[in-house]
């Protein structure tokens, strides 16, 4: 490089997209048809207590979807578009032979990529003349990104966080709480589903499952809009901001054949979908581009799980998706990964990973955590656990590529900062 | 604005000064001489733990300092320039006639300013090959940069870090430990004079000071080099970054008169120096530039301390210098802003409050903390508890402007982030 110091590839306020593009819109195939056969529906359900804007969204078309200006506005507050990184230093300590780059969603000002869809969403239900949502939160990044936007616009605030990420992560929650949110741990005692969860396991540490049928069913008895911060089209929309900025500031880097590997860590998959999908006619062309998933063995889907027919949540207020799953009954252990604990993947990442455009690993808290340490003692940048997952499978792919003599262009999704998570990695390092 | 959405005036990593600016190199006067009237001499003690570069920096000249390439490296790669924000959403809540800019430490890998001094002082002992260093900190900002800048440049580390901090702030030692430092509670067993401390009041919650005693000791019993983060020359010359780069990104805000107020928390005067004396001369000129310092009611040095002779460290390591003081054995309470608990006021800031160019306030914690909440709330920024004191002030000085019909250029340092410090937040205002 002319310029050693030239490490970050930024664009400014004016380079935002101004469009987002649809998640289905590369998709080679449709995505297949959900089972829905409670009455009411799940459908009729999520008619009730979805903003109209999310339910469009959903929809296939159009490819490209028009970013409202207040929403632009706000994404720029937030710190978008985020910084894309040379990670030399990390490249010299292990000696690499592929380029690393890290897409830096932790500099938003809550700290995760969440954000983004946050802003998104709470603008959709000010427009529609909403005063209250409601939704989950497994290790809490969704709920401090939608407390902050829902302040943004207006909003009120309600979030059902799995329990043990609560007591894991306690500081998210005071975030929340400052910007005026209501904060309950999931399973609760204040709806009816969280009362079963209860009495059939008193020390259930909850999941996003749980909090998803909390959410809902607070949204079915109230006036609050119920959102969600993954797994569902509107979220991979607002999120393909990761994989548009990424594919201009891989240009300003001199990348000009685009990355070799994509990758990200994966739960309900709107970081990876944000990210990657934007790519997607590249390699659908004959490029050859890989996509990698880095998932947390305490809920391995992608790589042990079956392509089979399951719910979401345990009082199956969502339809039954064909996904990558655990079984809806799997309560994955309380590890310091909540974004990573789910019992099934969205249908999305599923059909990417049925189809072999998606690879997958899994790692456990050990061996992700210790990825994070490295990449804090060589970059100074210290990761969400999640992330870590997505900087463990860098690792690998960098000693394969060493091995086999090839240089290739590797690009990892930074999720977010973690900050917030120095217990849990005194917790399994320290 | 022609744009609203720019909000963000940043400088590019070529922009980056290549010059340090000498805190002595504007002062009217000189700095008054210290008393050392011990044996072995402060000054002696000094020569034996201090780089040799640190007791250079110290000295008044020459007035431009270049900043080693390896220094320049590390600060681009730690988030140098930071960005200069306009606060136009505070300003709207406020219904604000001043024009309100913040310069964003929160920004840096550490979360705090800290970490540019830090990086200057270790690549100065890698230089003179040492392979330790020993400091103290308050809240925990200097151990987590300093911790950081050592792993950077190849240092063994260790920490002393006020007891009362260290309880309230656990992340902040973790991600030390994380780094490879040691940390220790101060007082602490290890050295005679915390030992000595803990006898006399076995819940002591420790300070600053007796963290520079125990740092000192430690130095002088050993080959550890000792680095200080704040009150010294040197750190504030490595500083001057801050306001280098303000006055740059003013220009590029379109602000070509310069500000009209300042405005920064102070306890050692790191951060205020480094961002304020680069505008001594316009105000030396004649230009009406207020000089705001934001203290707390916990350690009131500049607003109720007496101008006096005194040590800055129980066990008399360092020499007597003439500054606003509460008197040696002053204890602050145990306070969440662990920044600004330090008994006495360094010799450069009380020079410039004791002539007359530096105005002073000083806040409680619950005023501090309501006003970062504010500044959470409406620009979705959370900052240390320490800088929520000087938003505090410029809360206050935006409600004068309004009264008197004023438009000033108003600038905040916000020295760091408030992530870590959510337990805290939720202390005082939860």
């Amino acid at each position: 490089m002319s310029n050693p110091t030239s490490i970050d590839y930024t664009l400014n306020a004016q380079q935002l997209p101004t469009r987002w593009r649809h998640p289905l819109a590369d998709l080679p195939w449709p995505l297949p048809p959900v089972r829905d056969p409670n009455k009411p529906s799940a459908a009729e359900i999520m008619r009730r207590v979805r903003p109209a804007a999310m339910l469009r969204q959903n929809q296939a078309d159009p490819a490209w979807v028009d970013i409202p200006e207040p929403v632009r506005e706000r994404l720029i507050q937030i710190g978008r578009p985020t910084p894309l990184r040379r990670a030399l230093r990390l490249e010299r300590a292990l000696g690499s032979t592929a380029r690393i780059y890290l897409k830096r969603e932790d500099q938003l000002l809550s700290g995760s990529f969440k954000l983004s869809s946050a802003v998104a969403q709470a603008y959709y239900c000010q427009q529609e003349e909403r005063t209250q949502v409601v939704s989950e939160t497994g290790a809490g990044q969704w709920g401090m990104s939608l407390a902050l936007a829902s302040r943004m616009f207006g909003l009120g605030c309600q979030i059902f966080m799995a329990r043990c990420s609560l007591q894991q992560k306690p500081y998210r929650s005071h975030y929340m709480q400052l910007l005026g949110a209501q904060v309950q741990p999931s399973p609760s005692l204040s709806t009816r589903i969280g009362r079963e969860l209860l009495k059939e396991r008193p020390d259930h540490p909850g999941s996003i499952g749980s909090a998803i049928s909390e959410s809902i069913e607070t949204a079915l008895g109230g006036s609050a809009a119920y959102l969600s911060g993954s797994n569902a089209n509107h979220v991979h929309l607002h999120q393909s901001l990761l994989g548009l900025e990424t594919q201009a500031q891989l240009q300003l880097a001199g990348e000009s054949d685009g990355p070799d590997e994509l990758i990200a860590c994966v739960s309900g998959g709107s970081n990876l979908c944000g990210f990657m999908l934007p790519f997607l006619r590249h390699k659908l062309s004959g490029r050859p581009l890989r996509m990698l998933g880095a998932e947390s063995t305490a809920a391995p889907r992608l790589t042990q799980g079956v392509y089979e027919y399951c719910g979401s949540d345990p009082a199956g207020y969502t339809p039954q998706v064909l996904a990558y799953s655990m079984g809806r009954s799997f309560v994955p252990e309380p590890v310091h990964v909540g974004g990573l604990r789910q019992h099934n993947s969205s249908p999305l990442v599923s059909l990417l990973r049925h189809h072999g455009l998606l690879d997958a690993v899994a790692y456990d808290e050990q061996e992700a955590f210790a990825a994070g340490r490295l990449l804090l003692q060589t970059e100074g940048l210290l990761v969400a656990p999640e992330s870590a997952h997505a900087v463990a499978a860098a690792l690998a792919s960098v000693q394969t590529a060493r091995e086999q003599q090839r240089q290739p262009c590797i690009v990892v999704l930074v999720s977010g900062s973690g900050m917030l998570d120095l217990d849990s990695y005194k917790q399994v390092l320290l």
